[in-house]
């Protein structure tokens, strides 16, 4: 059997931590940790909605990802000083902001627009699906302090979100993949669920050789395991 | 039971068509046509490799995906005028790449860089899948271009490969939407798989409800087997 | 004398091509073709006007021209990917938009913009001149498409309108240079004429030696003769 | 008969001045004056060629050509802070490039490049003309500097060349024409010759009717005329 | 006892010159002379102000600077083919802007927008700190257009401005540093002062070794007796 | 007298705190905080050195800054996301490089470039000076880390510098604006010192009215007494 390099059972998820109101301005501010991946999301909300919904009897919901250029092992290009996004951040932010706007009813956060942004400050594997679960946690709370301060009169969120990575390391499906399993794995999967058990997004790449049925079967398996988990993280965090 | 826009059964590809040579420059290029759909893919072999991979003993497949300003209902702007790629183009021409670099032998190529261009003439949903589908004849018959040239002894590809998408229709699972479908599904899904019928990639997203384990399962099951007819078409029109 | 490399006589133009409604979703849709130049032309109509002719009675028309990567024995850099349009693409497609623009009444076309789209899917010398005598196609049949959906009770159109390259090869004045004419070409002149035989425009250079005053009339004299038959060949095709 | 603005007779240029050495650190520095209008052109030679002509036996010139903000009669934007210049500088810089590029020899200048660089510092009609012209003069003073310093035997140029504008105003074909006429002009044409009487450009626009072979024939024949004054004015100002 | 180059005492300004309406659009235009180092330095006025100050009872100022590429030894790039002004530029354009704001009355200038444009002709040092002390003239000449056009009852200016540079050179404190200074000093300070000898700007740096209090009390002596020489000059060329 | 919004003395800095080792990733890595300011700042160390400097025996510093959208009152835009830096990010990052170029010996680092990271992941006044005093300690690290792995011999810095700001407040010098402070100074000038009391940078600017030459010097002495107190608490913090 597969010894994986953090000693971690196969379908065992890091440490998981939220440190909520990391920063004061924002009306949501968490700072998630997957173990070491350690990613700043906050939940800003600005009364006004972008050009394309003007007139329309709703909000939006967009989410903007970054990596700091220190937060990796080699030092990373910094996107604002090349003037452009990868396509791994554009990639990732779209989906990231999909991923929370399935949580949000749009009606009701009519003429506003809250923005997630997502900071790695430190890169150890699995950024965009701490970036959702902690993004999920910034947002939950903003929506809270909306509330607290007379603007809204309940919450828009309908569902609760949250995500992780599976994938195939040295032949056995595994859970919540650090870096040093990630850059060797044959497949890698990124799954993102509600709290119903429903699937909001699947997105899985055979690095190496393609993948069969019965594989994804058992990393669909670790994913719903693995985000249950997450999920009741969330709620503990959060005082549920 | 619900009918489809275009009349057909839930597990019906679209009439499919490949137009070889259809340009003369380009060591292949065809024009696929998903019924109303028609991408133009061209497969380009330069002499040289990115500066990233110099000295190494490989060569690489790169995917350029471009959609005519008037190939939609309503004319979309031209990215070059604006200078940019959208965020959806990017996300394309990566999984365009990612799905064809899978059946390639990268060190048979050293020293050459492969460039498939899929510019969509005309849409009518499900671009991406038509350039993966079309790009895999595009590649292989530039292949077979390099080896009638004696510029490479046999073909470097060990492997066949398409793309459908499948989505939830009004409730029922579908096999290969039209732009008629594409707009209204609840659920949209990009599956690439291999001629041993392994998953090389898997994009589903909830555009609405979240969808459950087993209408996971029966889309994947549609995506089975429209691939399978897909790839049998791709061996017809080559002549194999 | 001089052979051409197609064996064509001096004032001899290519064949020529119109293939109308080539897309569906454009007003007006012509493939032209002369000889291996393949230009897709689109011509789309969107009931608003550029923001500097807000409140002015009058309508706009515009091109924009651009080469797929694969249209050119070598492939070409995409546009879109490097950010930025080439001083060549801007160049030509200012051409379009003053030529066609010649022969149309803004006044009739009151917010209205038409964007007529050049995109060459095969390249072999001319790829302007075909661009604006494809383009003259489509704008004319989306003009009466807009005539016949009820929108325009006339065609705003006044005039005809078609270009073709003239240049000393091998010292010899001749029509409608291919490639391998063009790439060899001590002269290259473009003309635009209408069908009264006014000029629209003349762009003319000299690659190699100055031209004099006589080889300038010879070429007028071509370009004349040609544009002729462009003008006849394109009422043909729409059936005037 | 037609009365020009300015009282000039229809074959009549403006005044005409050319200030050598107008800055100091340029190999070539000349202000050209066409009576309002005013370029500074600069010819700065680098001891290296452009990449793509690297290893080849050839020099390279090129030219930029700016509008300074305040140049105009409303200030014009900053094409620096922009981000990105205009399709009109574009057009127009090329276009003095190739034409003082038809007077060097460019296998004489191996290993070095000359910039012409045209910044106008006041607009009245004919700015490219103008820095064409006076482009000329900076051009063979700095390669008369290149041979005082003893870098080359000789100067690589082999051929003298001046441009002009002619246009049809109020009717009446004219020479030079500035600002009051240009923008009212129904014709504008751009003629570049050199001094054996051959043409080297023709860049003719109808912006109102379409013109006549007769006038462009009398187009001409100004243009023939002015462009002598203008070549025997540098032989004067260069103390030929 | 060091000698500068030039000779000049170590609190000797360079020679100066104003030269009043260096060309006719713009309400200010001022060619200004530090020595060899020559700005111009036109003041244009829109009526209309940025997005950010519409409904607010005031006006705007604001600055841009350019080099032009041949006025330095050797040539510099043109940063709008570059598509971006360098970090110098937009620093030294703020520190313009900033300067000339200090002395403008905002409200007086309601609905309108002043911008001052300094493009180096030639640079011999020094460029910021005359563009500053040139586009004051610049700036007060053309609100005295404003005034005598009816636009305005008064200039809405409310003091005088002028900047010089201060530096170490071989060990000794001097002002209005040349290139050939610059280049080799040890501290370079910019000093931007009032009529009434407040300061507006103070910018030092220390390119070699750090500089200590009592050097910095020389070296704003210095600036102090130069800033007082600029202003009566200003005042001479303004007729004041 | 003044009363501070934060009660605290005219001379009196605010709460400090180095946090080292923040991240694990980059050679030095520090999260500074001057208050409610938190600037994380590292230090990246690669083993080549920029175009510019090839050749030379020499290496190079940089840095780069950037503000988290989240970390102001109000979001700001992504940088990244706007495709370019401010001009106020640019002065910045120029401003904390030159400062940390002061203290390093280039020869010393032959062959490698550093760059420092400075991202403010809260705003509150003071985020520059929070970045060079809070960089000097990553730095210092980080030239620590290759010594301790062999990779110099020693360190190649030579000095040791901070950074504060200093600023009138309700007519009052005062030492370490906050953001309360900062959007009320009237002057606000930052101060760059080393160790041995000489000046690296001075950068003042008049917000409202004018500074006297008095109250520059009351600044002054405010900024030599904070400065001496944050250079002993990086001492402090490096256990030195």
């Amino acid at each position: 059997m597969t010894t994986r390099p953090s000693g971690r059972a196969p379908d065992e998820l890091r440490s998981l931590h939220f440190e909520r109101q990391f920063t004061k301005h924002a009306a949501g501010s968490v700072l998630v940790s997957f173990g070491d991946t350690r990613v700043l999301c906050t939940a800003s909300v600005e009364e006004r909605v972008p050009p394309w919904l003007r007139g329309a009897d709703q909000g939006w919901l967009t989410a903007e990802y970054g990596m700091l250029p220190g937060a990796t092992h080699t030092r990373g290009a910094r996107e604002a000083a090349r003037g452009k996004q990868s396509g791994r951040t554009v990639e990732i932010q779209r989906l990231i902001g999909r991923s929370l706007r399935a949580v949000m009813d749009m009606h009701a956060l009519a003429g506003r627009t809250v923005t997630i942004d997502c900071d790695v400050l430190q890169a150890d594997g699995g950024t965009r699906t701490a970036a959702i679960t902690g993004g999920y946690v910034a947002l939950a709370d903003a929506m809270d302090t909306l509330v607290q301060r007379g603007k809204l009169k309940s919450s828009p969120m309908h569902g609760q979100i949250a995500a992780v990575s599976v994938g195939i390391y040295d032949g056995t499906p595994v859970l919540d993949l650090d870096y040093a399993e990630d850059s060797q794995a044959e497949t890698d999967m990124n799954v993102v669920m509600n709290e119903a058990g429903g699937f909001v997004e699947i997105q899985g790449t055979a690095e190496g050789h393609a993948f069969q049925r019965e594989e994804l079967d058992a990393l669909l398996g670790h994913a719903e395991k693995g985000i249950g988990e997450l999920l009741a993280a969330q709620r503990g965090a959060r005082g549920e």
